[in-house]
């Protein structure tokens, strides 16, 4: 299975930054950050909202939700390009970690870090 | 063109979650508090190096970059599977938008923010 | 009113990274970027609670909890020392453009942001 | 020695929530997303920037970073208010046990994390 998806994204913004001559900001440092302050404007649309309130959110909010993750998708795509790591293929690697980090018996209605399970 | 890998890797994330009754701990606003905690774990590997080391990560942080990026990854994953917000399709959508705000004839070489343009 | 409490910190961070070269890291980019870590860091404490749990930390919750607070405020400080920001009088001038952001009449009982209000 | 000047600004955030009715919002756990969320705005601030050019932030850029440092500094003191943390102490104690994770002699011009020193 090829990440056809994931790859058409990547050449859009490795253009986009291209076009605009970006590249000299885009060091993995900087798109680290910008990462995790789009990760916080996503987190800003939830944080007066209650856990209930958060599953349904207005038509308004959605929109903003949207946008803040495709932010926070886009920089780590580029990251992802800029690194060259495949993060479609270190989530199954993950995954798996998380299997054996986190066995069903285990880990099964609590959400306790694997450190302390 | 389908999302099959993301399809997959949501319905990984789905089948995880059940089987450890973890849907309880899943609101969005939960979710998107992990994933901000992740972006920030993924920050945590870049935040003393110089932008230049950053370009040239040791084989031992590439490993830990990759595994942060993963769970920034899955977590923007099983919150769009909460929402049912398809994150390709608003990551389009973004690029659209950020192609007005971001005109290239006044956008090139400068870091500016749209809204200071 | 002088700021002896935060100026000994101050100090005492100063000489901290003095005595250990420390000072070629601390950028005020680097000490925000650290300051986000921590602060998510402390997040990762409350993340998976409920906010009624939030309210009533175990002993060894709040052990973490203080501590990632306190790293918190130890890079504000930092920042503060680097930059000549007197964060103290920072505040006192944010609360009055918070009042007339959010007026009691107009605010109470609502999280909406002042940009909505 | 007191903290006059800290408690003088619990007061003032605490007759700020209570003339809102804001204390509905202020569980630690929302306190604790309010304050990532602010730390990633002022981090923000720095993204772009080169760490040469973030130690000489113009005028504007004063303005912005002191506001998002203030808001950093009441929330953190808000949260310490709610959960009855003593911000100032626990500083303290973790630059003593900082200074045990980070002996002079080990950490001298490294920024290794102490887990790996």
């Amino acid at each position: 299975m090829t990440n056809e998806v994931i790859d058409k994204l990547i050449g859009a913004l490795r253009l986009f930054a291209k076009e605009r001559d970006w590249d000299q900001f885009h060091s993995p440092k900087n798109l680290a950050s910008a990462l995790c302050v789009e990760a916080a404007e996503l987190l800003e649309q939830f944080q007066w909202l209650t856990e209930a309130e958060s599953k349904a959110p207005s038509a308004e909010q959605r929109k903003a939700i949207g946008e803040e993750m495709a932010d926070v998708f886009l920089f780590l795509l580029r990251l992802s390009d800029k690194l060259e790591i495949d993060v479609v293929q270190e989530s199954w690697l993950k995954l798996e970690l998380n299997a054996k980090r986190y066995p069903v018996e285990k880990a099964r209605g609590k959400s306790t870090k694997y450190t302390k399970l």
